[in-house]
């Protein structure tokens, strides 16, 4: 079972820096032949696409590179109608949520006379990458391209790895219904290749989003800059504070809920009572007996589950900011003065009604979040991710006497005279 | 002199192509010292880092890392005074403008009575790399620091190289006005990893910002994931629009001021008429005679410059564009007009009395921006890249009842029966 630790014990400190410090990935060091495969794709293009997929996938992709429309209709024929509704409600819930987060303009004249501000636009073209097999998830379709379709983004293109030619039918009914634009199937570093180099079939984007393997982070770090990523998606996390109010059979539903996403996934609850504790513990134990994927599931909380006993509330906050998970649920009587209080954290759920599925799918925020402790410093994905800001400077000429001197000098300052001169010349200095 | 193209040439496209194309950096691989490098610190704390220094910048920081706050007096009674009093003008300015930047908080409650939003908090601790030598700017210090200040981060940790144990004072002065809280003497890809791991005297922080050459590149892409980082810098670039209207001399001064940066830097001028071209030339070469940096100008000019002829000023869209411009001046009969039909571009300087070292230096808006064509993706530095949004979301049971069978399904069709259960086991399904 999981650790637990008494956070008033005197080995504490040490044993939560442990837990902190934990590695939950084996980084495996597939750079070198990451490299490989992006030289090759950026040679020789959509033949290399066509021998790697042939060759890793077991796919042959000849001519067949797209995704037509007809296979989307095809598939969306056999996706269950009660999924395929669940999908339609989840994404007007989760377009209502993120048309909110576009961002305004802004323009202004200060006192000196500069017109000055920012505009925002779409980015024009942006991939996504969706893994094939069994972490493919409809739900992180919709996830990662509804904010780009809020943000405006006319070209959303999406690669998905079919091995053995098959194939998600849900994941492409979703992908039709979030309005992505194109679908190749290709997967694992030669897709990224593809997305930032373009090929003749793929035209490259700007920006690449979506989940994905060891080959595919690889890849997506050497690209970063031709353009642009998103974060580098680690293992799921969850951090439940609880008192003795919450149930501890719904608690540790949740728990088990993160840990069957994956062996590495992590699953830490905090509480003021050991009793809770304990109760969640034997719970979790019931429950996992009739879990399809105990197997996974009982994994991660063995090797990465912990329980940390609190004396009040109070004290778990600066261990979440510590920890920065990236689901946070507070199942505590006053759950919003707690929340409230939290710095670090992708998502925070709140009270007994809240699990985190509801957030995985059709709550509207967005479930892709920062993991790995990056909640210290990085957002969930949102609508300002496929969107960027240009600023706008105007002086008159009255406003550029005014400003000129200061620029001229610490132009001057820097060694940079070609700096002054470029204020000074109009300035007639 | 600089390359130039006619847009109605039949083999323009191929040689626009090549333009965009061109690798302006030697990227040195240093990747396999950086990463000796990073383990090195993170093993050994700061007896690597004074080690190191001795060694890189030959400077003994034993019992010196920090720099003292009698160090700063000291460096700022030296200081120029009318260079003083235009980092204090540039502070002001810099300050107004970003405050616009900071974000608003969202709490809804919908139809279905799930309430949800966002909290923005600012980034806990964030580190600042400023390069040492030449590419020492005071300038720097304050677009890199003052946004974050905005934002409210509460520890703002500065690192700076003193190759053979000197400094800039004005940089320190710099660092002293925007409110930095901690300053060491230490550069590269040690400093780097000082403020991603930690050492004893510096303590770890959550985000790297600011320009550093190939090594500090390096060390950032490495760390990215530990703690955030901001853009990986390239050479500056600034691209010139236009018309017979402009002043072919104010031109030639703005593209100089641009080129004295880097030999590697860029400047394109793009216009309507081939004569502004004639014109603009001539001035640039006689703008050279005098310019103190005119080796490296004249260097970037030669390697990197380019005028592009376009027949009518509404075909320099697509070319901008394309190009992405980090800086974009135009000065044409229309600014505004054109301005407002350009998707891509890092800043936009509006009109004839607007040279890009305004904004440089005192205009209000971020120099810190995009290059290498990734304003197609990125923005410029702004108080959002210190800051990061928190997802809200609370379900009353009635909006669980409603919400909770898609959940279900979904999940059920991922087979992630454990995320239907602990929605289930609230509903007593």
């Amino acid at each position: 079972m999981a650790i637990r630790l008494d956070a008033q014990a005197p080995g504490f400190p040490t044993a939560f820096a442990t837990l902190l410090g934990q590695k939950r990935e084996v980084s495996e060091d597939v750079d070198e032949r990451v490299r490989t495969i992006l030289a090759d794709v950026a040679a020789r293009g959509d033949a290399a696409l066509i021998e790697l997929t042939s060759r890793l996938d077991r796919c042959d992709v000849t001519g067949r590179l797209r995704i037509t429309e007809a296979e989307l209709a095809r598939a969306e024929a056999v996706c269950p109608p009660d999924a395929l509704a669940a999908l339609a409600l989840a994404k007007q819930r989760i377009e209502a949520y993120h048309a909110r987060q576009r961002p305004t303009d802004e323009l202004f004249t200060d006192d000196a006379g500069v017109t000055m501000g920012w505009r925002w636009s779409a980015i024009a073209a942006v991939g996504l990458y969706v893994p094939g097999g069994t972490a493919s998830y409809p739900s992180s379709v919709l996830m990662n391209a509804l904010p780009a379709k809020v943000a405006g983004v006319p070209r959303i293109v999406m690669v998905v790895p079919t091995p053995d030619d098959t194939l998600n039918p849900l994941v492409l009914a979703a992908a039709r219904l979030a309005g992505v634009n194109e679908i190749y199937r290709v997967g694992g570093a030669q897709a990224v290749a593809a997305l930032a180099y373009g090929t003749a079939t793929i035209a490259p984007v700007a920006k690449i989003v979506g989940p994905g393997n060891a080959y595919v982070a690889a890849a997506k770090r050497r690209v970063f800059g031709t353009v642009g990523i998103d974060m580098i998606a680690g293992p799921s996390e969850v951090l439940i504070v609880a008192d003795e109010t919450a149930n501890p059979a719904w608690l540790a539903a949740d728990l088990l809920a993160q840990a069957e996403h994956d062996e590495a996934a992590q699953c830490i609850l905090v509480t003021d009572s050991p009793t809770l504790a304990d109760e969640v513990e034997r719970a979790l134990a019931h429950q996992l007996a009739t879990l399809p994927r105990a197997a996974i599931a009982a994994a991660s909380w063995r090797d990465y589950g912990a329980i940390v006993i609190v004396p009040h509330l109070d004290d778990a906050v600066p261990l979440i900011d510590a920890i920065a998970p990236e689901h946070l649920e507070i199942e505590t009587r006053d759950a919003e003065v707690l929340a409230a209080r939290v710095r670090n954290a992708g998502a925070i759920f709140l009270g007994a009604h809240t699990p985190e599925a509801i957030g995985d799918y059709v709550g509207g925020p967005n479930h892709v979040l920062p993991t790995a402790r990056s909640a210290r410093h990085a957002s969930g994905l949102g609508v300002l991710d496929f969107m960027k800001r240009t600023s706008i400077l105007k002086c008159s000429p009255d406003s550029l006497r005014a400003l000129g001197p200061a620029a001229i000098a610490l132009g001057t300052a820097e060694g940079l005279d070609g700096h002054a001169r470029s204020v000074s010349i109009r300035l007639n200095l």
